[in-house]
């Protein structure tokens, strides 16, 4: 294992340049502010990608060296290009490299690819949302409260078609009547992968501090295992596990 | 298979004869009402036990042909016979009896004993509350539609610490910030186990259409499974399967 | 829903055609032999598909008429034009199709999308397997032994790389010194999916009658349910579940 | 978080006692053995408690101060008092002291109380078992190869009558035909739960290096979450979580 957990934050950023309320908000793009908060932490090598960079920021060697990868795409999810999307799959499902979708990261190609989903959910207005914690026993859930309340989020709503996910660490109430299944977790290949709601371009989600925690401990348990074997992307030809000289 | 579900609606039925309120709103009880809509179904065959019966009306030969027990209790968990409890848990985990766990029973002796939990939650005053379906594709959830209200309800708050349950079908929303997973399923030994939260005593739940299709869906959902072999308790000491005839 | 479950069974059909062994074995094609005994019945109306038809013989017409799809594909995986993935992604997550795999099918374009894996595994020599029943309470197991004998399969063996399935139904012995995932459920978008490892050309598994039974449970399962709702392909815009006269 | 994880290795202690083979195998006892090599990890705390210790040795104040038990019991499971179980039951679900079942232990009190199982399995004499890793990217499975041997083990063999676990780790081979789930998770209340199969007293598995790499790992996963509110053992009564002040 590395020694330090190796992060790409990558980001759509359009948003925050298009738009000066947003670009108020978010002076350095949403990586910029994640990346502030990760960057204090002694465990973590943090670096960011955009769209607009050669490769959207993400060629091979980039990922070859990404233990996980936080992605925040929003309008422009059909400009990524797919020899990125395959190859985030095939850095997941044989590297283990962590995959994070920050909010409507849910409609991003390589969160849909990697887990298998349209990602459909319904949506709606800026609102009053509280997190509930469903899982107090998870890594993710690490520090945080019972409930904690963002007083405005976009309103993100079920159904939302995703698989059954591993666990299921926060369910979000919002004012209009709705509820969400607003941070899990899923396996695929050997990579681990989260998805997490909030985090609106147009409120100050990654300012607050639960929130900060939650990607913080996502980053954690996203990290590649150690794995004991060089894990493969092949269908080898075996001859005996009794016998190891079989040919 | 036994051409019909044989049904057993378990009840404490204290609070419909203590109070005038609850009597009026269930004359024949809960169980009188809910036995009302299952006998209504040609595949199942019904009838209803409660707390003051001797034995609680479940002795082993009533347990021994049910295929599905519906657990409605509240007050009085305490009261319930601990070898009840133990017979219960024997007929799901080695006869494949389906037990629904109704409302208040998350806090019942069977289902705590069943699914390994304390049951806890938090609670409230009745409110309105929103039922999403968050499984369409389960057999619980057909006829479903993505939400519907029920005007009042005793509000049932997370955490409510139970395990990860084998599939998560209903969210409940409620007005004053609450969320709840309020219909879930189990599996343990070759038994399957419901819980379905709305229920409460003080309000018309049990005459709500889709809270009967889900209890219907649910009993047929839970029927013990048409076993391919003897289903024994206990830990057979076994030669070989290579050679049946090994002694 | 439909009175009868409308299956497809999709063959490559290529082993049947080139090699002469594999003819005797199966005369009409693996399709052929499936459909022979899932004709017998009631409840089903069959029919079949290969890849060198027209559009696979599975145009946008017979998929929208199709409850599930059932796949059998080995050496020409390559050859499945992607619009029809394409398709059958769209029918499973949207229309709740299912889709059955039939042993090679781990590694076809279909199952890999849907479930999001690479299906890659270690495989081997015929040999002696011995299946083991992982689920007796899922209705896929229904009718089936603790365990059962195949004389002769192909070697498939862990690590198999899926995501967790929601139910692990049946686990594979084999004689040098491997074991298998060798049935196991999926759910994605409304669309249920189950993979099942028996099955190689070379040898008469399709004439097992658990093997069969298997079979005929797994369509049942995996049927579309009685939606309650319309199930779109998109994420609508809501205003309010509280006030359905919102804009 | 306390600085170091609290370890408490709980073994029957007869075995080695009353047999001489066994004793010459574990002259410290299993707990002996499994006590030597957790001491060696800086971040751990190892104490050890028996059977025919007062109050087996774990009364209230040990297990208050154990984050992690591990148990090791066998032909005395009956002789372990209740009042223990309902301690240890306490513990982990409100606590979230982290509960390691050895081997044998499947048929314990505490295992089956906790998850909710007979915990039945078929058993047989000892042969050669391969262990295959089936999640590498779970904590448990750090380090493991993709399978690895053991000479000798006592037979284990599916039906094993659990709940669906959170995560299956290893499947066993056994060469008599048999397979086994071998190490899988639970989660229960707030705390984490693993089985662990291999350990039988007349055969040196405990000297093992990957069964002492598995042991390790699954003592830090299994360590109680640093909370973020204090977990109750019981069902508090709430008003709004939208006026904090409501009464």
């Amino acid at each position: 294992m590395a020694d330090k957990i190796r992060v790409t934050i990558w980001n759509e950023y359009r948003h925050e340049v298009n738009n000066e309320e947003i670009a108020k908000l978010y002076p350095k793009g949403i990586h910029g502010q994640i990346a502030s908060f990760l960057s204090e932490e002694s465990d973590m090598e943090v670096r960011t990608a955009t769209l607009d960079e050669p490769d959207h920021g993400i060629p091979d060697e980039v990922l070859d060296n990404t233990d996980v990868l936080l992605w925040w795409g929003h309008m422009h999810h059909g400009e990524v290009r797919d020899d990125r999307v395959e190859y985030i799959r095939h850095r997941v499902y044989t590297g283990g490299m962590g995959f994070i979708a920050l909010h409507s990261g849910h409609h991003s190609k390589p969160f849909r690819a990697l887990v298998g989903a349209t990602g459909n959910l319904s949506w709606g207005e800026n609102q009053h949302e509280i997190l509930w914690n469903l899982k107090p026993s998870h890594p993710i859930a690490a520090g945080i409260p019972d409930h904690f309340h963002l007083e405005e989020e976009e309103l993100y709503a079920e159904p939302f078609y995703i698989p059954n996910p591993d666990d299921l660490i926060l369910g979000g109430w919002f004012e209009e009547g709705y509820i969400f299944r607003s941070c899990c977790t899923f396996t695929r290949g050997v990579g681990k992968i989260v998805y997490l709601q909030p985090g609106h371009e147009s409120v100050p989600t990654y300012y607050n501090p639960y929130i900060q925690r939650i990607i913080k401990n996502a980053v954690r348990w996203a990290r590649p295992n150690d794995f004991g074997y060089e894990i493969k992307n092949e269908a080898p030809y075996v001859r005996s596990a009794l016998d190891p000289d079989a040919k």
